[in-house]
């Protein structure tokens, strides 16, 4: 099955969803209304409920589609890779330029209403953030099995590495002192500073 | 001035301020109501506004002390090490412990409900989280100084140990296979290991 991308929507539903991620940013998913949205699209409410069921099921979509985007950008390009270290180092990188220079809106919805969302809506999310969990700790394990780690907890290395990433948008700003690329690089070195065996140790 | 404890508060909104943080952790400040808190309590809402103006009054205070919890638990405690090293060590480990064996709803408040405070009351909790910001950039700094470190930078420092702390609340759960002691010493190591230089390398 492919994965279903912004352009294969019908335009009015992707506008939707786009103001709605907008509306949920600035607002957060409590307090923006159903009514917010129509009025920034300049659409009756009838007009919205025509695409989309509840805003509950426009939370999942949005959600849905910062998912697509994860996968797409981030972990779809280095599952494949061998080497765990390079696998690590290049995730690392994919995800940072994700939240740094992209910056989706749906990604911050994601991050900032986990518990928004409610019932199968929120397995279907948490079981696409558990996929991510496990294959950072599978390749942790496999660095670790491979005699080039210190003494880690694979499992701790994987959330200290998501907390890592998962707080940039609440301090980050574009156009500062350091890019987005330089970013990228000082957290991977000092983040696999701290998991590797310093150079030079007998493996 | 000495700071003010749970214990000085009169005893009535001391509970309204307990009760009102767990309600702002199960439902969210935006959903939760006045109502829901003088129903927890079995008083009428003008009871509830005998001792507190506002919810937004009442989430600063919340957060407030969740501030004053965290000074006299952790920052309070390390400002006076003098090496930077042991002080930043100090204060992983205080902080660790604090979000993880402690667990203040106040802090947990403060972490998901950043963004529902506004203006004056806003500006007076940011004042103090920026506090604990520069305290962490400054050690950092100091430690760069000392030639104790790789090639770091001293804010991504600090705020890639704030990211790992203040996520752990999304995934720790006590009574696991890392009791907390462990968790702060693992995290403590590995953080440290990629900010420091590796032991016999020159300095």
């Amino acid at each position: 099955m492919t994965k279903r991308t912004r352009q294969d929507r019908p335009t009015r539903q992707a506008q939707i969803f786009e103001t709605a991620a907008r509306i949920f940013c600035e607002k957060g998913f409590d307090k923006a209304s159903m009514g917010d949205i129509s009025a920034a699209m300049g659409l009756t409410k009838a007009g919205i409920y025509h695409h989309i069921r509840s805003k509950e099921e426009l939370l999942y979509q949005i959600m849905s589609y910062g998912m697509d985007l994860f996968e797409t950008k981030v972990l779809d390009r280095v599952t494949s890779i061998d080497d765990p270290l390079e696998r690590i180092r290049a995730t690392l990188k994919a995800h940072v330029l994700l939240v740094t220079r992209d910056r989706p809106k749906e990604i911050t919805v994601i991050l900032h209403e986990s518990n928004a969302l409610k019932g199968r809506y929120r397995d279907r999310i948490n079981t696409r953030k558990k996929r991510y969990v496990k294959f950072l700790e599978k390749t942790f394990r496999e660095l670790v099995k491979s005699g080039a780690t210190r003494h880690i907890d694979p499992s701790v290395a994987a959330f200290a590495m998501l907390g890592t990433i998962n707080w940039i948008y609440q301090w980050y700003r574009p156009g500062g002192r350091l890019d987005e690329t330089a970013l990228a690089e000082t957290l991977a070195d000092q983040f696999l500073g701290g998991v590797l065996k310093p150079a030079g140790e007998a493996r």
